[in-house]
């Protein structure tokens, strides 16, 4: 970006040279107009010249540094330990929402199985088991994670039997993010497999930083876009450990999974306190579009951020203590880079 | 960058919209010369303008989103856990540089330690020790860590007693990471403390991908910025977990360790195989602007490369594979990013 402002200020700077050149050779030429209409629209065209050289220097630029990028699977035989990994959907009344969510998982390279975590009181209907299982576009094993008579949001987080790797992603149904993206993202997992590892950043912040009381509010993206610092990924799109699924379910305070079934929030607050406070860091947050394809969730509701901060202050009363780290760190991926 | 694009060809459009509006004016208007100058003026005004508007917005923003970016632990009071790590700073018969190294890194916030590995046949000059000892800027523990008799590559991952913290930041006397910078990467280590997080990114590419032979050529720096892919980071300048130190001294295959002391080189590789090896998982190299304080290395002569590529044919065939793992993940500052 700096380098395009300096493409732009050096075109700007040869147009000015021009433009004094210009105004030297006067001295020498037959007397002309001040601004003679033909050295007016030649400075316009190189001004706008200008504008579009750098705008196409930058374009051709591009083009080099991710034309030419193959996949480091590509260039390398060595493949990553603990093939792949598997998914976690999150699903509530969705059926159509599921379906899509399904199919495009099972379709992404790298995933092992897809589970779906069932809280509804009633099993899932034959019918949507046939279009969910039929949807699948690859060889990947689909299954319902049954949770029958017990709708808590703890659910999502109970271990899985049968789980054949370490990773797992957890997404709800209304969520999509590109299978490359994904694999980007288990990348950055591998390297940090006691991390968790997500497209969507939140932060604590202290409601009076300056202030003894230790009270916290709910950072929302927008106050994570304006500082670049956050504490939390949110486990509605994120990557984790599977041993988490056992903490979290068998391990943690049991205060906090009431808290989490009553108030029918802050699951996820819950999973970000007890990795923060099993690692003392912070989690990944990775760069990466995700696409939402159902209807606004109960973040948009109005008090959302309210009945998160209060989620926040509750866990660190149980916990004693303020888990969660800071941080600024994101994961981008070098191809995408223009300059470094 | 696309934003900046954006906008400047919004500026354009803007521009153009206003060329058309005057053009329409004209027809409202007295007529005047196609080409009037003083349209002409307003137009190249217009554009020029425009570009610099373009400029000054991505600077105000740059600003809004640098200016009021707190430090994450200004805003937290939560500290990671383990606090700290120690420096270890390889050094040979340069004293000068040794002494600027040491007064930098015992200055950083963080640091627990410096010990400096001496690996010269004789003991460290008495005005040295005072020199190095007195040049500290805080009340950091700095100890020369003795080899004295084997000046073997290896020394500089030998195991050291009394380390108090999982993290050490091997780097080499004649290179200095601003303390900031040194801060941002030991956070990226504290989330991935299996991996290598550094500065100095490097790939091995196979050198004929379609065939079958497993032979590996070294990749330096242009590859890796020309593909935005890499696979090793240099212990000249990378944080990396204690254990690996027992890991290389004591359980790595002894030819590689002879391989190293025999050809004066290629440690760096023979540890990032290392760690490849035990965690399946590639390094995670860390944006951020390092400093060579000291003369060209051995990087500069010729033949580095073929040498290097040498050591990595020379460990595949002991390891029987390629552990090393390819990526493209890059670890920036999201307060230094302008858009996301």
């Amino acid at each position: 970006m700096l380098g395009m402002a300096k493409q732009l200020l050096q075109l700007q700077a040869a147009a000015t040279h021009r433009r004094n050149g210009a105004g030297r050779r006067q001295l020498l030429a037959p007397v002309l107009p001040r601004h003679a209409p033909a050295a007016r629209a030649g400075r316009f065209a190189a001004c706008f010249l200008a504008c579009l050289l750098a705008l196409a220097a930058g374009a051709v630029l591009t083009l080099c540094v991710t034309v030419h990028r193959p996949e480091p699977d590509a260039v390398s035989d060595a493949s990553p330990r603990g093939s792949g990994y598997a998914v976690v959907i999150n699903t509530w009344k969705r059926y159509g929402l599921l379906k899509k969510a399904v199919q495009h998982y099972s379709g992404c390279a790298g995933v092992d199985a897809v589970h779906v975590v069932w809280s509804e009181p009633r099993e899932p209907p034959e019918a949507l088991r046939r279009r969910v299982l039929n949807c699948t576009q690859a060889a990947v094993e689909v299954r319902f994670v049954m949770n029958r008579g017990d709708d808590s949001l703890n659910n999502r987080f109970r271990p899985i039997q049968g789980l054949r790797t370490d990773a797992i992603f957890s997404v709800d149904d209304d969520l999509i993010v590109p299978c490359s993206t994904l694999r980007f993202a288990f990348g950055v997992w591998q390297s940090a497999p006691s991390a968790m590892v997500g497209f969507v950043p939140r932060m604590h912040w202290p409601t009076d930083p300056r202030g003894n009381t230790k009270e916290y509010r709910y950072g929302s993206w927008w106050s994570v876009w304006r500082t670049g610092t956050y504490s939390m990924v949110l486990s509605k799109a994120s990557f984790l450990h599977k041993r988490y699924l056992d903490l979290y379910t068998n391990h943690m305070l049991p205060s906090i999974r009431d808290y989490v079934t009553e108030n029918r929030n802050c699951e996820d607050i819950a999973m970000s306190f007890l990795v923060a406070n099993v690692t003392g860091a912070p989690p990944i947050w990775v760069q990466g579009r995700i696409f939402e394809i159902g209807s606004a969730g109960i973040s948009s509701l109005k008090g959302h951020d309210l009945r998160r901060s209060r989620c926040l202050n509750a866990f660190v009363s149980m916990y004693g203590h303020m888990p969660l780290v800071a941080t600024t760190v994101k994961a981008v991926d070098s191809r995408t880079s223009w300059f470094w």
